[in-house]
C-alpha cells in the first residue's frame, strides 16, 4: 500500500503541529510493515503570497491532482487579509476536488473532561457533517455606492439542489451506519427565507429515501444552545457550510478545545484527493513558542486512514492520543500542562511503536 | 406617567408567560404610585392567520404606531409554516419601527449555576448587541429551474453603511457606559468575502470615534467557541442579524437557558415604539401545560423600564426574580422544580410588593 501525500504546513503553528503529524506518519510506516507513505513538503503560505503575489504557484491545483492525499496545517498570517490567504488556498482546494463533505468528529476523549458540568464521555459523541462547497461562502457578491452614506454590499447565498442533494444523501448514508439512526439537520427557515425553506425541502427528500432514521430539523440558534444543553441527543449533525462551520467550532470547545479538533475534507468520489486538516488556526499569538497542541492535526491522520480503509491503524493513533490523555503527564498547555509540541508528539509516537 | 403598551401573546406559551407578564405591570403599578400602563391585548397569532389568510390586519403597523411600547409573547404554531408567522409578524415590526437594535444580556442571575463547569457569575455578564433590520435576513433573493435537477435558490444578505454604522455606532456608545470599556465584533471575513469585510472595515471606522474602547474582532467559529471558553473577556459584543441571533441563544444556554433569556428590540431615535420579548420561541411541545417559564418575558419588562428612563422599577423587577431564584422554592421544571407558570409568576408579584 503506496500513498502519495502533497503536505501543505501553511503558516504560524501549522508546520509546527505538521512537523508532529509526520512523524506519526513515519512510525506508522516502521510499526505497520508494508503501508508507505510519500509526501512532498509544498511551501505554500502567507510568506510565499508576500514573495509571489499568490498563495500557490498557477499550476497549484493541477500538481495536487496527482497526488492521492492532501494533508494540510493552517493558513493565515497577521500581513495578509484573511480572505486572501483562505480565498485562494483552502476554499479553492475544497472546491476544485469537489471535497463537499467536511467530516468533523464532536467526541470527548478518554482522559479529557469537558467544561460542560453534567456532560461526560457518553454524551459526547457525535459528529458534524458540513457542506463544504457552497452554501454562503460564495464569492458571488459586491459593492456599489463606494465612498458615499449609501454604500452597501450584497452577498449571494447559494444553494444548489445538486449540492444540497449530496451532502444530504451522504449524511443520512453515515447515519445508517451509526447505532442511534438519528439525523439532525440545521436550518433557520423562520428567519431566512429562501434558501433554508428550499434546504428543508431537501432534508425532507432525502428523508423519504431512509424511514429508519429519526429526523429533526433545528434552527441554528436552537441547535447551537441545544450543543450546551442536550448534546447527548445528537448523532449525525448535516449543516450548510456556514452553520456547519460555526457548529463544529462550538462542538470543539464541549470537548476541550481547538487545539484537539480534527477535520476530513472527503470526495466520497475519490476523484480526486481529499485533505485533512486540523479545524484550528494558524494561532500567531502562540506561533513560534512551541507549545501548540498537534493533537487535532495528528487526529486527522487518524481521519486520513479511515477514509483509506484502514481502520486498524486509524485505531492505533486514536488509541495513543487517548493513552497519552489518560497518563496525563505530557500535555501542552491549553490541556493544563507543561510539555511542548514535540513532546506531545514524541509521547503519541512512543504509544504507536508500543502498539 | 403614563404608557400605552400593544400587548401580542401570540401562540404556544406565549399567553401563558404574557399572563405573569400582566400581572407584574400590574404589581408595578399598584406598588409604585404614579406610573401607569394602559394595555390593549391583540389577537394576532397563528389562530388569526388561519381564520384571516394573514398574522394581523391591513392596518396592523398603523395601529401599533400609536403605542408607546411593545409587548409580544412568542409566535409559530405547528400548522403554519414558520417563515410565515415571522416574516408577517416579528420581522415587519422590527422593521416599520427602525428596532435596529436588538439587545440581549447573557447574565447568569442569582441563585442560578452554568452549565459550565468552571464559570461564575463573575465570568458572565455581558450584553450582545445585534443588528435588527437587515443582513442576512432579507426577503431578496429566489429560484430558478424548479422541477429539474439544475434547480437553485438565492438569497442575499444586504449590508448598508446606513445600517452597520447605525448598529456599531449604539454598541461603541454603550461599550463607554460600561466598566470593561471593551467591545468584539463578531466577523467571518476569512469565509465570507464580500459583506464581511465590508463589515469589518465599518468596525475600524467607528472605532476610530472611540479610541478608549479595546476592540477585537474574532470570526463567528471562534467566538461562539470563546462563549464557551473565556465568556469573562466580553462586555459588549456586537453581531449581524444572523450571528446575533445565534450567539444569543448560544448566550442563553450558558446562563441556564431559553427560558430566562430576554430581549429588547428597541429604536434608539424614540421615533417609533420599542418592542420587548423574550428570545424563546411558543415551545408547542410544552403549550397549554402551565409550565413554562415565564422570567424571561418578565424580565424584558425590566429591559421596557430601562428603556422608560426608571432604573429603579427596572431594579424592582430584577430583585424580584432573583429572589425568587435564591429562595429555589417556587422553580418551573427547566430550572429543577416543580411550579407552574403562574406559582413563578404569583412568587416574583409577592417579591415587587414586598419590596
Ligand atoms: C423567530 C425568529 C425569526 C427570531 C429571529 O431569528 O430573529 C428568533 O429566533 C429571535 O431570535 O428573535
Ligand atoms: C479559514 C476558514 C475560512 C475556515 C472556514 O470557515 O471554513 C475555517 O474556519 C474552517 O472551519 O475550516
Amino acid at each position: 500500500l503506496h500513498y502519495s501525500i502533497a503536505v501543505i504546513p501553511g503558516d504560524g503553528i501549522g508546520p509546527e503541529v505538521m512537523d508532529e503529524g509526520l512523524k506519526v506518519l513515519k512510525a506508522i510506516e516502521e510499526s505497520h510493515g508494508g503501508v508507505r507513505f510519500a509526501n512532498d513538503v509544498m511551501d505554500w503560505n502567507c510568506n510565499y503570497y508576500l514573495k509571489h503575489g499568490k498563495m500557490m504557484p498557477d499550476n497549484g491545483l493541477d500538481t495536487l491532482k496527482d497526488y492521492d492525499l492532501i494533508l494540510l496545517g493552517a493558513v493565515g498570517a497577521p500581513g495578509v487579509p484573511d480572505h486572501i490567504s483562505v480565498w485562494e488556498l483552502i476554499l479553492p482546494i475544497r472546491r476544485a476536488f469537489q471535497q463537499y463533505v467536511n467530516l468533523r468528529p464532536v467526541k470527548l476523549l478518554k482522559g479529557l473532561e469537558s467544561p460542560l458540568r453534567y456532560k461526560n464521555h457518553a454524551d459526547l459523541d457525535f459528529v458534524v457533517v458540513r457542506e463544504n462547497t457552497e452554501g454562503e461562502y460564495s464569492n458571488m457578491g459586491g459593492r456599489m455606492h463606494q465612498g458615499t452614506p449609501y454604500e452597501l454590499a450584497v452577498q449571494n447565498n447559494v444553494f444548489t439542489r445538486y449540492g444540497t442533494e449530496r451532502i444530504l444523501k451522504y449524511a443520512y448514508s453515515l447515519a445508517e451506519k451509526r447505532p442511534k439512526k438519528r439525523l439532525t439537520a440545521a436550518t433557520k427557515s423562520n428567519g431566512i427565507n429562501h434558501s433554508m425553506p428550499f434546504w428543508d425541502e431537501i432534508v425532507k427528500e432525502v428523508n423519504q429515501e431512509h424511514p429508519g432514521i429519526t429526523t429533526n430539523l433545528y434552527h441554528i440558534d436552537a441547535l447551537a444552545a441545544y450543543f450546551i444543553t442536550r448534546p447527548e441527543e445528537f448523532d449525525v449533525v448535516v449543516a450548510s457550510n456556514l452553520f456547519g462551520d460555526i457548529l463544529t467550532d462550538l462542538g470543539a470547545a464541549i470537548v476541550g478545545g481547538l487545539g484537539l479538533a480534527p477535520s476530513a475534507n472527503i470526495n466520497p468520489e475519490r476523484k480526486f484527493p481529499s485533505m485533512f486538516e486540523p479545524i484550528h488556526g494558524s494561532a500567531p499569538d502562540i506561533a513560534g513558542k512551541g507549545i501548540a497542541n498537534p493533537i487535532a492535526q495528528i487526529w486527522s491522520l487518524s481521519m486520513m486512514m479511515d477514509h483509506l480503509d484502514l481502520p486498524e491503524i486509524s485505531s492505533v493513533i486514536m488509541n495513543a492520543i487517548e493513552q497519552v490523555l489518560l497518563d496525563g503527564k505530557v500535555l501542552t498547555p491549553d490541556l493544563g500542562g507543561k510539555a511542548t509540541t514535540r513532546e506531545l508528539g514524541d509521547e503519541i509516537v512512543r504509544q504507536i511503536y508500543q502498539a
